[in-house]
């Protein structure tokens, strides 16, 4: 069926579809509009979806049913994500699967609520107090939006950690012409349930909630709050060992740590989304993401016979270190256009290209989308 | 006199000296060592300290009573500082001058209280949504935190802007025998009041609140609720133009957004706090900061033929890309020790020394402190 | 079946029965054994029950809840009940049903949490500014939890108002054995929904949120956020007209202040729940209520030869007074125990028994339960 | 000087100069005008005025402040005031000086926020889960504020206890023209400090927090947190014995129990304020209070032949019976007006008559002031 549909619908219908069942939220612009469609949705389908008192609690609820099994998921912009950094700490540490919706909107603090803007890289990608890597996947279309939140919903259960679905506002609030028919999940991963993977090596006939053999596995989930001949699960944010017991600075408990990273940086192949087209032999490469990828598409389509390598990132945190080393081999010029500051992606990565032979050039906006033109002018002038 | 004093009572006291009167906190371990402290020695002197309900609240307040015109301050560990974030970018954006006393303990989420950690470093400079540094000054000795504060607190004042003071749990909660009579502060600055500074540009004769005529220009200001006859103050943390007045995406709210940052970044030369030692043509360069500088410096002291340069940070972040890069003429090595997992400040200047001939040579530390002989061995192998 | 069944297993087990689909509270001893029982049951039969922030968040979802047509429930003890005095008056002005269990234990503040008394009865009575009663239905024994449970829940439909069941820590925290198989609801009365109800006068082919022609008459309910093409709901806790609309002194918003207490002081005999056992023509009359009936009636179980009328209260407010009136007829004594400091039933009706011939007898105790005998004596001594 | 002064500017003027030296409200009107003035005055002299992030944050930071020796005060309306209710409880528990002043709207819910209303009497004298009585004490007139502020404060630092000072939104937001002069305070009362009272019986040369001889008896106060050289004070909401300690149900603890309410009840000679004007040996007598009290002052103005008795009550609660019963000795007639719907008072008041041969006249108004004609009306019926 042919649908008018916003980049917000189509999360929310994906959403349903991987099978969340419990999104809790508070609104704010632009990630109202996913707030409401998830109401309606989950609603429709008896499921649960609150409005609660605000985003500290709306993380919170979202990470409780998680733990209690519930595939769960909120939405918010800057401000909201802001209150609910600490949550988000917990839930790494807690290794509870939730999926964090971002809409950006131009900050800082309440900035212009409806006003797009990408400038949520740098703070989504460091707040975790310690160092820790979560995963940051980015929709770069309102078409794009069905199959990214399903991968980000997977990405989130497979790991059990918190999981960035990044977005903005003029994606998600822009509606299109769509064949929904086709919008049906390639793939559903669910955490592995304690006991179903006769394989797993993370067991030796007692339960732990946090085991684990090598560093970057991923624990077998119980629910809390199970039936009673169930092993009993034990939760906690603070330091603890393999079998959440409270645990200052064992080595057990120092290997958590190391785990929590590891879990989410070790697994980067597993949760690796992107496209690359263009020519493969270019000297010149633009990496891009988020709305921005549709004007250098737009940019590309209208100089079809430039050679150009063109990398469209999707998982954009933990940095796919390898996949930017290998896309720029042989190139001369890197392009990244971001509707930020200064391009935030640009630095988080330069250390890839610092003292190298590459050019980076950073195309960058506030207040206004990057237009096909500027990127058209600038790979011109590498030619 | 001699006395035995903490690194908590060194910030305690010399935020009193400096002016501070208005301090709201919530408790946190370590940071409750400086709220202890605060609470005790401003009340002592009949100004305002408070325990308020939550982190939230705690900056809220200060930020509130920095509007009215009082030197305000708070204290808390990552836990807390995770539920400022909000805030701290509201105060950025609304100029208001605070001062936030951050002990690093070992995260992530709860993780343990009383366990010294340096990993808080990409967390705080990265707080703020739209990519906008703010000034962090780290102690780097408990003998170090009383002029560092006054300097943090004045650095806070100049700029009007959040400044964040960074400590940890060992720095802070040590004790002590110091001669406490030679504690005066130096120099104490306060924000420029409008029209006391006759030779002040910013101004053809209406107030705006948030007035400058070059983008880091600091605006002169007026506290808010003064006397009738004292010009209106419009404080928002929306977009806005110079008077305070709502302006989604004219040209003046977007030329405040780059004041924000060019406000900070381009003032540097007036905060950057480092001392650096050794021999200057040295080949081998150690950059540290926080508690590992006392390592490094009980290092160097045991080897003290070796030629070795060594720049001890105290201004941390905007990075001063200017001086390391001055350091570090001439240097094939450079040594950077972080008790942390992988080297945040290594990682977030490793723009500067990718692709140069300088080797750069991580030490880092989880749940331990670094020690002396870790660092020597580096040297040594350096040599 | 034979079961061990507690009372507050029983007010759950009602609950579920009477069509409760939506629970949210905060723990407090001993509503807390309501709380458990609500959470287990309702998530068994996949509806919702969430444990939340706090108890204003607790009682706002359940109000929200059934705006959106739930039944709701929430259950705390008067420390929680307090936080939810704003939140009470605002579902008794917006006309919507919710259920609050009340588990009385000893205060004031946080008193002794495992203490039973029966001292809430002039606080939730007295609870909403303006002088307006609501509901308060108390259970007088473990085994009359279901059935009254039932009623309550059939009152706050009916009436479309939030209604109080009172317990207390001894009813609700005891178990009992129990033949569950004849638990079932004898009557469930859902909100008449507008349009279903053809002889229902309170409309005029444009829907009201709030009409009515008869000040004592009950609006037609519509769920809010229904479909498209249902009426439109204005729900509001300030004044209002009929349709929902601020109207801040006008006759018809005035007229809906009326409303507000007739609907539930001249709807009493439609929810007046009692016992009335004993002599009819007896000179002695108890009136007894809570867990103390259980004494009354062991007390008069010792006693068969003694003319007393005994006077089982299950609705307490409004206060019943022609029932009262109607039983005191012919009486010269009447005694009223009660566990709590000096009789707050007794104070509220003193007003029916002042300047007749009936001398009244309060029998009190504080921080323990009143015995039979203390009963049966002051009965022998009226005989 | 004469000066154009307001309700609440008396109020906030008469807290100042009865010592109060803390302030921390939310802005509801028509409280709000109380909370200005008392930013303005208190911030003027030093002191510490707050504006905090809600009404429970409000009053819970007076008690604290109270606890630590200020003399604190809150001002807010119905809906403020019952999110204040836990924390009045733990006032009166903790046996904590605070005033907490409640400017009447019209209710229930937000109601109307700027209409007059006097319908929070049934409310307020019920607050205390366990049948508490609190002090309340009402303002007549604006010109009254001034002189009931500070006695309200006196009764509150004498009984170590929160009290209520009732007005309405009349009376605080209408301004007069008053010689200011003269507003000096008759007597300012602070609480007894432990060892400043050498007759005080209640020692034994152990400082026990809660320490009493008699129920009646006020314990000596210390300020928590003083110097080291002071007594421990130990503070608690939960049932404790007189040194403090946790003590669910032992006859000490019960003991304090009745204390709570002994101290306010059999003190409350000490702190009745009232006028009783017109002809002593009258048939008739008017009660009156509050805003109505000056109807009923300009309906006998303009009948000074008419015998009545006018009694004028400033200490509503507890209800001081002996007092109406000896005004009403002799009389036929007492007639009440009141702001509420149906007689909050008179129904408050009702056993005293019930059963005499007293004729009782309630005259009600809602959404309006009651005008002078009508109580001369029913006084006139009377004659």
């Amino acid at each position: 069926m042919l649908e008018i549909v916003s980049g917000a619908d189509l999360i929310a219908r994906a959403a349903v579809d991987a099978g969340v069942n419990f999104f809790a939220g508070y609104p704010i612009t632009p990630a109202s509009s996913i707030y409401a469609a998830m109401l309606k949705n989950l609603q429709a389908e008896g499921k649960v979806a609150l409005g609660v008192s605000d985003e500290i609690s709306a993380l919170s609820m979202c990470v409780g049913a998680s733990m209690r099994g519930a595939k769960s998921m909120t939405a918010s912009a800057a401000p909201g994500i802001s209150l609910m950094v600490e949550t988000i700490s917990y839930a790494l540490v807690t290794e509870t699967p939730v999926l964090i919706t971002v809409a950006q909107r131009l900050g800082p603090s309440t900035g212009a609520a409806t006003q797009n803007a990408e400038g949520d890289l740098a703070f989504l990608s460091n707040m975790i107090a310690g160092g820790y890597p979560i995963p940051i996947i980015a929709i770069n279309s309102a078409k794009s939006a069905y199959d990214l939140t399903i991968k980000a919903i997977n990405t989130s259960e497979l790991l059990r950690c918190p999981v960035i679905l990044l977005s903005e506002k003029d994606l998600i609030m822009s509606s299109y012409s769509f064949e929904t028919d086709a919008l049906v999940p390639k793939q559903i991963i669910n955490r592995t349930l304690y006991g179903t993977d006769p394989s797993n090596p993370n067991r030796d006939g007692v339960f732990k909630t946090y085991n684990f053999a090598e560093l970057h596995e991923v624990p077998e989930f119980v629910a809390a709050g199970s039936q009673a001949e169930e092993p009993r699960v034990v939760i906690t944010g603070s330091m603890h060992d393999k079998a959440g017991n409270l645990s200052k600075n064992s080595n057990e408990a120092l290997e958590l740590l190391k785990h929590h990273k590891s879990k989410i940086v070790d697994n980067l192949d597993k949760y690796l989304f992107y496209e690359l087209n263009g020519t493969q032999d270019a000297e010149i490469a633009v990496i891009s993401f988020l709305a921005t990828d549709l004007a250098v598409r737009e940019a590309l389509r209208s100089m079809p016979d430039a050679k150009v390598k063109h990398l469209t990132l999707q998982t954009l945190f933990p940095i796919p270190e390898n996949l930017i080393r290998e896309t720029l081999k042989g190139c001369k010029h890197l392009i990244i256009p971001e509707e930020n500051m200064s391009g935030q992606y640009s630095s988080a990565i330069s250390y890839i290209t610092a003292g190298t032979d590459i050019k980076v050039h950073r195309i960058n906006a506030l207040g206004r989308m990057i237009k096909p033109e500027e990127i058209k002018e600038v790979i011109n002038a590498c030619l």
